[in-house]
């Protein structure tokens, strides 16, 4: 389809404006080759401990990846035909290439989305693709990817030094043993592939699954959890163990920001209703918030970093939620608060040297409006990089000139991608690093900036800050 | 006033930088002739019958439209010195003469407003206007307009042909008989010119016109609206009717976009209780707000594709609804939500085949954080163009920064005018065009996109991607 | 740091792109020398009238400004490690070269800030200083700012003239007594130096200081105020009193934009109930929001233009705002709402000839769906310049881009400052100058204004409209 061979340009997502593109190679040539902290990221630790191979071209890029489902289900194509196997047990898709070719028929569709971005920088320069995706070349570039998936060196162990990661943190439950992370580390993997703490799932008393999670805690902290001062030493056990097994941060995805904290009485009551049985939408929120001020109590003494990401609406879709699970792509973002609904954590322990709170958002609205005044005065807080649907060309834009006028660069923790597509973290990185060189390519070119200034500056945003950032609190 | 000879430069609204010009001005050039498709506006049906001429300049670019009007009232000027009739019978400026020279005078107010591209492209590429509006030049363009009028060339019909309009949509009250759009399909009309369903009179039983619109409706379907059966009942044989006179769609201007259904209990109760008398405007909301649900429920019966628009608040200004009556001017836009209020409606109808909805705002804040990621997973949604204020340069170009990163192109529904103003129509679509070009050319200067797939992109947004968005689906 | 050598570009902050930076160089020229309309300032008219010394460079940089305490503060140096006394009457830097010493180490936080551009503005083009600010400058920077400052030709009244400062409004309060600004009048300042009603503190029956406020407002105005009527006509005495005084218009501070009034029976009650002792925040908000109402009352028949910027959660960190006070750098936006908010106000007042309401906000969300629609649309109303967290290169092109489409430049007032940093005035007014120019460029670049028309608009945005704006209304 395209004009120019297939492929990425080497000024890929750098400003078409000449003097701003000269300064931007310059800038992006500075970091183009610095090692990668993620530490926001969904890798499976098991995958990394087995050395797994990633299996065919559908199972590496299609079928997990909630941004390319997401898109072909919108144009009318279903999970089943994209091979994603229906809970009721109902027939799909099994014959991966026919996935696979459904992905390259419909390639137009992902014009001007980051997953088109990432594809061609995934398939071009480290699996050496060079046609685009099209019904005529679905079938020789599966056989090209399946025929390199294969190979030991394409297994997921060498990938890291492939793909220059320095660091790499997991996500992992609040009851999590840990069992794998500690193998790791036994094969001299333990700082390089870190845990962090999410306690969700046992943090909403009105989650479905929230009994047995509670006892997926009891049982791996060994603590008998009958009331809520033993389910806070549980937790409290854990972190610990996640501070023992080299975890720096903690992660929270709820659905408010809200922070107040409960009295000791009430937050007792909630907690012993809901061991006793289902506990209403509005009591599971206050007790959620609740938790997050407990969780930002417990960092001040163990010293992880706590990051919030509030605002998704999950599972939007009811009946997609009851045929497929979650994961699959229709989870959508509300309107989110955050000036009213931190105020109790931050006037506890904003202030706090131990402390240290990343936020995220999905709702861009609060860039200028709330984070970036907040984190442009609050010791404690720094802000995370655009997340999800923001981890974009204009979406990551967008942050740096809405967020840096109030909050400078250095109240932002550099780049964080947040993937579970193991070969998107290079792309997604280059990516940044590209923005972030356009961003202050136009400082430097309306002499807003000196261009050392701008190089010091992007060296820290790509390396130094995340290091900083999620150091943890000593 | 300006040193450039007046009128419109080929380049106009594409981007300044040399290499996205190059770029745009080629992009432009793919779909600068293409026909128009007008699936939203505002001409009235009876006109076009009739082939009425426009009558004088004021007549045909002032009084009847309140971007105008509006702007010259924000600085003072009264809507009687600009031939608005009061409704108390008050004295109002009857020489048409001086609205036009108090609008010429007045040039410069619109200096960045699309009413200033709009008029520009009309008096300078429609009418051959070679000098911009002022006093001095007020008189001798007035007469330039007046004198082209008048002819038979430049009543409403022969323009279809001059601004090669292919199919354009009336907007139609749901108790409307239809007969001028069956008169002009007996003239061969009917496939350029079709209605659209807009039953919001009758979704508001709150309405000072609800009771005899309902009249209405029941006289024109020959059903007797005594509850609330009978009232869907009407519904639906209009509905038909419409289908059976070319509608495609119907359209919906709520003030929020709830769309929880009611029981059938409660909707009854409503419905019984507003036939007696005055019903308060909380039940009025959630009785519109179950029309919404029961409009899709019923589209997916029939095949009209569903608009919805919400988020003005109507007649904002008491005073000037009074004097003046609607559609002067004094709507003003309120913050909408979409990802709760729309969760109703997609559980039961957001997968199915026969279902399209295509959605409008003037809320921008809703677009990367709640509509983009909606229309980027359920197949039954589209974005419909920036409208009313963002139908501009800049809001349409933030419309595409905003929304193609989650939803791409082939989510949206492509340009969509919605105009009262009929000389304006090739203007919008021009603009949008442009505009259109302007955001290609940056992806492909920046290495996101091939030119082929940005020509082929293009093309869709101007013609392909509305004739799709609103074929009745079958 | 900075491989150009250090000072300020000529071309800083006009865009990249060189076409329009030619066209914004011509544009900026046109207002570079204009004199200073600074009509929303918090200058001290005490200092003006002793014609004061501006004291070291701590004092006169750091200390009072709460954009550069707050950076450095975000990254955890302490209010008492920059100078500022605590309120506990514990220990604080008393060396100021200390004090100038942590800013100028740190000044790498600044980077991309509008307080980078500001002080280097200042520091190059006012002070001379020909380094930028390091641990290994600081001291020579600090010993020629202390020399210059001590000069009189560096006290407060002279640099008026330096600064080209044609008016400049103080802020204050209700039950100021005016003194200074007579005695000011009769050395003949009385037409550069007027004062602005700001009425707040005795507007909100829940604050501290509310009695107290109370007091001294019927002190100054010698009228007893027992109950409401008597406030009312407090408020009425004083504002003739600002009147006479040269105050042009009045300023409002409050939490949320409502404008509901009360009727007559509920103000006297909630006022006799905050007479006798504590009154809710809901009603005192109420109380609040009568007052507004009340204010543009007055406007019409006093003809001060009322000015309302509302949103701001003040002293949002209680701890901070016990130990160091008001102003220290913890107010941080929050979400706010005009449509409905304002509503009662423009239906009663919106069309006054002799009434003017100019609007500001720091919440961005909205300048395109409210803000820019109502200005656009209402006579009273008038966009206020991008404020506080908003005064800043990209938060002002921001502002034209999602303003000017709906409201054009006329409905809003030019720029108008909102400082506690006088060396700051004339680099406030440039920026904006320049940024203007830069927007104004694009429009010509893009053909979408003449550039005549565009440098008439920028002398309107630099001088004829913030003195049109804030012209009492006769």
């Amino acid at each position: 389809m395209s004009s120019e061979p297939w492929g990425v340009n080497p000024d890929r997502a750098l400003p078409a404006e000449p003097t701003q593109r000269g300064i931007a190679r310059e800038l992006y040539r500075a970091v183009a080759d610095l090692p990668i902290i993620s530490m926001h990221g969904h890798i499976d630790v098991g995958a990394i401990l087995r050395n797994d191979a990633f299996g065919d071209p559908a199972e590496m890029f299609i079928i997990p990846d909630h941004y390319l489902l997401r898109m072909l289900v919108s144009q009318g194509i279903t999970h089943e035909q994209l091979g994603v196997r229906p809970l009721d047990g109902g027939g799909f898709e099994t014959d991966h290439r026919m996935v696979w070719r459904r992905f390259a028929e419909n390639w137009k569709l992902f014009r001007g989305t980051p997953t088109r971005y990432w594809m061609e920088h995934e398939l071009s320069l480290i699996f050496g693709i060079t046609e685009a995706p099209s019904a005529a070349t679905a079938d020789a570039i599966y056989d090209q990817l399946s025929e390199t998936l294969a190979r030991p060196e394409w297994h997921i162990r060498p990938l890291f030094d492939r793909f220059n990661i320095e660091m790499l943190s997991t996500t992992d439950a609040a009851h999590s043993a840990l069992t794998e992370h500690a193998a790791l580390a036994a094969e001299g993997w333990g700082e390089r592939v870190v845990p962090t703490f999410r306690p969700d799932s046992v943090f909403y008393p009105d989650r479905a699954d929230w009994r047995s999670e509670i006892e997926a805690l009891a049982g791996v902290s060994g603590i008998d959890i009958v009331d809520y001062p033993s389910f806070l030493e549980a937790l409290q056990q854990r972190r610990f163990a996640f501070v023992a097994a080299g975890g720096l941060a903690t992660d929270h995805g709820h659905l408010s920001a809200d922070t107040t904290p409960l009295d000791a009485i009430e937050a007792h009551r909630i907690f012993a209703e809901a061991l006793r049985g289902p506990v209403d939408t509005a009591a599971a929120a206050t007790f959620a918030a609740n938790m997050l001020f407990e969780s930002a109590r417990m960092s001040v003494q163990d010293g992880l970093v706590m990051q919030l990401h509030p605002g998704v609406a999950r599972n939007h879709s009811a009946p997609n939620f009851r045929a497929f699970g979650a994961d699959k792509g229709f989870d959508i973002p509300q309107n989110v608060e955050f000036t009213r609904a931190l105020q109790p954590l931050l006037d506890a322990f904003g202030f706090e040297p131990r402390f240290r709170l990343i936020l995220f958002t999905i709702d861009e609205t609060v860039y200028s409006r709330e984070l970036a005044p907040i984190a442009g005065a609050y010791p404690a807080v720094k802000l995370g990089a655009p997340w999800w649907f923001l981890d974009s060309p204009d979406g990551m834009m967008r942050f740096r000139e809405l967020v840096t006028e109030s909050a400078g660069f250095y109240n932002t923790s550099g780049f964080v991608d947040d993937t579970r597509a193991f070969a998107s973290i290079p792309a997604r990185h280059d990516l940044a690093r590209r923005v972030d060189a356009g961003y202050l390519s136009k400082l430097v070119a309306e002499h807003r900036l000196g261009i050392d200034e701008a190089t010091e500056t992007i060296i820290d945003l790509a390396h130094t800050l995340p290091l900083a950032a999620y150091a943890r609190r000593a």
